[in-house]
């Protein structure tokens, strides 16, 4: 779920950003597993999915709860008398990365209606790619909206549908919305799960002492314990009920997946399973593809870490070049330290990490990164390398170059902001300072997650990142052109407040 | 507005409580007035009428503006970071009575909403006594209710009525609301003031500068330094766009207006002038009324502070008994201050009045308040004064017995708690121990507002609190009536959260 | 007790203010009762003599106990999770003016130590006139002081007296020490309690259920549920151990008295006794003088609430003129509104007080204030009279001009702001623009709390404000007016922080 | 520094924890560096050293500035606001752990006193062994403590020393102090840095564009910029002059130095030099070293995040065993989070770190940590690979074991509760349930630091927490004994609060 007014909001970093993770549970009460608090765990193990946010959602039988706060997991549901203010067997939550503020609140997630039909509570990663048109349309037949979010646009079609039941009308509602959604759904009768047509965000289902619980990556069962099933599908909709049993359909009958490749490169924790593959020997076999891609003579081979380590151990391995740790960073980040004086090289960059000089002086290395978004964060690396005596910096990215925005519900920033969206590799190399540079090739990583290379025709993940090739069409993006071309008003900023 | 849920919130001190103040400004920006410190200063003005939440909304031609708060007015809105946030030349803003916590904040008025017809905000003084029956018909519709506040209903009946015009959709819903309202409401093309047909809950109007401003009393228009106008008349709409017209509208036709005479009695401040009457001079006339009608023999006359002063001023003028502050006030109030002991004497009434023994010692003392809601006050200050030496204490109350509930924007208890509403004359001395106690009469009351008594055919004020006399139908009471004698279950009690 | 650096905090209102409130307890523990409990019920009725700051020490028979905060005592001391804190029979506590700020948390009393002979916990009321003297020769010795408070000037010469018995070092401090005070101390052995040899600070002793208690007003033994039994004599010494034994002890031997008359004209509150008389009745007898020294032929009497009330009844009762509330009081102060426009009239006076037009309107009226600190306030009301429709405005003034600063614990501003330190009567009316202005006379306010007159050769109070005349010497004073001379650095300001 | 009533504070974690860090800077005011936005930036760098409080003060040529929090630098000092309140060129901070609360704040470093020869401020590592006895003795003569803090006694002991300069002071105040300590000193006429004569605690020093800058760690001057000079040799003091000019002294003669070698295991960051060696160097070659002495067969070296990645790569490159990261740490940690169920395999260390499955089953791992203290961790990480599928787990420990507790500046559990106090190899062993376990030796350890081995006649190191051979008495411990032994009250807890 995306924030419609924001939809190129700025990074404070140089990594792209997954906007949300999502966690749910429903049991039958046999284990005496608190439902809540099983939530607030896995959505801590979901936390890098989204840092700013946290809501969770629960139903006693009777009445549904939410508590909802800015901030990390364990600051706001850390506490008993948090969990206490969710009573009931049936859970479900939502981390986000958010724009502070009152207005902020009401879009955190999970949303909740009381429809005609009972209560309706829906947690959604992803993002609607057609929500300002459905919005425009739902408010000229009386709607009121109460945030800015595009999931609302899911419960104003839901509560308008004429359809009998709840996952008809569920399905009715999402036969007209247009992008990527993994949903988990809660009403008086249970809980539905569901991804959309293509799976392009992720959605995991386990079992925990006959619990069913649904979450955006498997790390999240491991930690509160439960085992891993399996995923649920493209196009699928999983249905449970407060006895245990699940059921599931198919509304939009078959169709070819395109999951975000982007959760092997970087997105999901290494320890997760997606897409039925490891994603640490993903990232470690994109190390050796990339060895072997892209070789180099030197002395070490270095990670950027943390999430470049993966990587690079791969590459270490592959190449035989010892695995060293040039580079140590701090666990204790502070985004606005003052500057103490003019100095440019003590920037933000020398507070989170830090040259280990006694391994690099004096060395040639081979730098590893997972991915290069605007190029500022790799140009200062590379700078620290040398400052600390490093006689040649060799820069290996582990994905290909990043040069079209994400529609899908990943913090993307604008195109010519984008490194590999205004140069080509010879000037990427320049602009960094290293000596040599190379990203692995599309066909390497698609070779690293277990295929023979992409199949051009019908390509097995969403790579529109690397390639532009969008796999929905992106109805508000031309709206909205439209409307910069006619200096129009904003539309649906502002809502029920 | 009320809160649906509570609507019967118990007391924590002994008094009724009025449930809200409003104030709008709009001007043409000649003035320089800045509409939203203007009207912060107004609420200001009337944070008695509510203490637990603010706000306020403003138009700057382009967008609305909204800020919230829980406590004061002067804790939320004093600063100049925060008036910044509502800039433009149209501001309304209200303060109420609230339940704490997220839920309460949500209900915090003004309410606001993107309607098809652009934005719409509403601060709303009163209660709808048909809102819950409105409510459910509208979520039928698949209307999605982001409050639990009757005042939303009305924006839904706006968002979904057919009329062209903004002034002819507030009419067209206002038509199917019942009750008691004082609205104030803006749009992009200006400001709406209007009043229930009956008139139940006050709203006047005065010039600033040039500027049009709109409040529940007088007293605000003295703190911002504008001049009072008029009123607006019982079912009047007084429409003024940023020009500075102003247009009347009369869409109900004629009617007999019914003001509530508590305001009188004790809700607005003395120095406000309520239905064309100073309200300090009502309440001396009451404490006139009250010394003709229940003399006694006694050395002083003792206010219980500060409600009862302006009466017990006028029963001294009138009965010749020296005016003496036998009880002192302090302005450092805690509730919640644990006891030291078990000395049931020491109680939160002596932590907020004391008795001033040197005067009260030895004396026989006619004690005067405005009203006797519960008992439990009046029982405590009568043992003070006898605990503080006085040999007689004779109660006179500045008007009739409370003996019903209201349902038109003011918190009472329940009809079993009220001490009138289960005891006669004779039960209620003996329960407050007093030597003597007597009630203004109703007539008494009237004519202390300069009538010649309570006209029974056509009364000229609602008095049902004091008569049971309602002047509207409740249809929630009997719809309620109606489910508990069936057990349902909550309805419309939880909204898009 | 006073802030050293701050000796002459200029006012944020226009009143002179006390600076602290004192109260302690000592029990055997048979009545059950709370000690910190009822000292934060006492200093509540004390509230009114420091508002910024608080903190209890409390003794369990083995440790003591302190907890502080800024602000009012029911934010404070209100919870039982507070109260929880400070175990034992024996607590202490002081409300107090203070400067905000981490500095100013350790100036909040009862200030502690442990010395040699075990701990020693003290409140002060009041300012010793030679603590600058003293500390500098403290710290050429070697002594660390963690306050800039003049109090922990007696903790030590306490620690570094000779003598063996607490009773024994802290008369020995004593002696060194010049100007007022009015102590509560507490020791492993005890409580003691004591006043300055002119007794020019307040203290009075009572009973409750068998525990002793100590306050500066007889306001919070009413509010505790205590019995007031005498007021500590000037230069006594009280001793309370745990079996309730008292012994009383007079070091100093016999002295002549001078207690603070401005007790009577405005910090105590009315219904306090002090100095073995009524408060209330003081400033009611004050008013009669008034109306006899300076008569005026008028419609009503109108108090400047709520400090001028009692002089008014006074004043009305002497003169037959009616007393009326033409100026109502807001009950919500907020000071920092920002004005909505450049217009002068709506000032900060206009929040708090508002003329009650209707009354006023018309009418000759006699303002009745307790004094004239700088005269600002003064002017904005009278104006406030004329613009509500006044046509006479007569100003008298509950005690005599007040042209000189007070060195005893009393905030005052500088003489070149007190209008009566500048200018001579005729000047004052004028700047308050009265129509006519009277202050009572020096012997009319000796004779309002029950004397002949003042004794010149030998005055029976403390009126140096009023007079000049100051009772002790004030040698920081001429200390600090030497070092301004020689441009010398600040001595004594940090501390062990 | 640490604190006198908790000297063996009992550990959340199950790591030894450093209790300080400190870092000073003195200029000229020549480059324009603001001192006390550098000494944060320096602090934030030293983060690891001591995490839940920070202070610094600063002096601008005529006073000191001091401001402290409770948390993270980045918490307190990042905003311009917070260093805008500490002027001047020289600054000096702390950061600790440190008790919660109110009494903790005054323990919060840099201490600052006003003594007759002018400010004085201090910032201390390490722990005063007989602080408790001079203290003592300072307060029979009427000393005045405020703290509960060793450090205080070093300022009472500056305060009443005879010699005439600064230097010489503090030189004779440390004469009577026994233990260790690291110390930077402000006083009006510059810095002064020192070590014990032992050297325990360690203490650099380095130059920042012509200011010198003094830190615990190398990293600090990495994070601001500086270049590292040389160390502070134990028994050395440091004084440097608002000119730059910078003498030496040795009043203590040439003592034989026996620095911490746990800096090297486990307090110091893998970034810095410590002893003229760099400390990935050393745990890479104690993981070296433990491959030779306790070589296996497996399959993965895995090490435990993130304080074993040094040693296992070097555990790896000796070994030729592929490192791999078997286990995935969070780097969002809650530690309070209510357990959902009763399941106990769920715990915290399941929140912290996590099983990397897919690497780990079926697989024979050798686990490497930096050292055992209580054993509690370990056997969850062993448990926790074992669930993942493992199928050998050996674990390699890259310290001897730890059997005792550190009276230096080092929070240590009691002996009882050190895994190695109560247990052989075997037994422990046995408790951690791994297959096989192994320690690096004594001597091995003195290798991997550059040594021959442990000159256990005149050991190079202080290693008593692995050999109980304290190069220093243990006074206060003793008097300690004796205490407890008599049932006395405590003595020195309470302090001028």
């Amino acid at each position: 779920m995306t924030n419609l007014t924001h939809p190129f909001l700025d990074l404070d970093g140089d990594k792209l950003r997954e906007e949300c993770g999502i966690f749910g549970i429903i049991g039958n009460g046999a284990s005496g597993a608190n439902a809540a608090a099983t939530c607030a765990l896995g959505l801590h193990a979901l936390q890098h999915r989204g840092q700013e946010a946290v809501g969770i959602t629960s139903f006693d039988g009777v009445e549904f709860f939410t508590r909802r706060g800015l901030g990390h997991v364990a600051e706001n549901f850390a506490s008993g008398e948090s969990i206490a203010e969710l009573p009931g067997h049936m859970a479900a939550g939502h981390v986000r990365y958010s724009t502070t503020g009152g207005a902020g609140m009401r879009n955190v997630q999970p949303l909740y209606a009381d429809l005609a039909s009972g209560g309706f509570a829906v947690a959604h990663n992803g993002n609607i790619s057609n929500a300002r048109m459905l919005r425009q349309e739902l408010v000229q037949k009386g709607a009121i909206f109460q945030s800015t979010s595009d999931t609302e646009v899911i419960i104003h079609l839901v509560a308008t549908s004429r359809y009998p039941t709840m996952l008809d009308k569920l399905v009715d509602a999402l036969r007209l919305v247009e992008g990527a959604y993994a949903l988990i759904v809660m009403t008086p009768r249970g809980m539905i799960a569901c991804r959309d047509p293509l799976g392009i965000r992720p959605l995991v289902m386990g079992m925990l002492d006959g619990n069913t619980v649904f979450a955006s990556e498997t790390v999240a069962f491991d930690t509160v314990g439960a085992d891993f099933v399996r995923q649920i599908e493209p196009g699928e909709f999983v249905e449970v009920d407060f006895d245990g049993a699940i059921r599931t359909h198919r509304p939009f009958g078959t169709v070819k997946a395109r999951p975000c490749i982007f959760e092997h490169v970087y997105f999901s924790r290494p320890d997760s399973i997606f897409n039925d593959r490891s994603v640490y020997e993903s990232r470690k076999a994109i190390g050796m593809e990339l060895a072997k891609e892209a070789p180099v003579e030197a002395d070490l081979v270095v990670p950027v870490p943390d999430s470049g380590v993966p990587a690079a151990i791969g590459y270490s391995q592959q190449s035989g070049i010892p695995f060293e740790l040039g580079i140590i960073r701090s666990h204790y980040v502070g985004r606005t330290f003052i500057q103490p004086g003019d100095a440019t090289r003590h920037n933000s960059v020398a507070r989170k990490h830090n040259a280990n000089r006694a391994i690099v002086a004096g060395k040639r290395i081979v730098l590893i990164d997972d991915s290069i978004v605007r190029g500022t964060t790799s140009l200062k690396i590379v700078q620290m390398m040398r400052d600390a005596g490093a006689t040649e910096v060799h820069f290996r990215v582990a994905s290909p170059p990043t040069g079209h925005g994400c529609y899908y519900g990943v913090d993307t920033p604008e195109r010519s902001k984008l490194l590999a969206g205004r140069m080509d590799l010879a000037a990427m190399r320049e602009f960094i300072q290293a000596d040599s540079l190379a990203f692995v090739s599309i066909d390497g990583l698609y070779r690293a997650v277990g295929l023979k290379g992409r199949d051009n025709a019908c390509p097995q993940y969403c790579d529109a990142c690397f390639t532009g090739d969008y796999p929905t069409p992106l109805t508000d993006l031309a709206l909205r052109a439209q409307d910069e071309a006619q200096l129009a008003l904003p539309v649906g900023k502002a809502a029920l407040v």
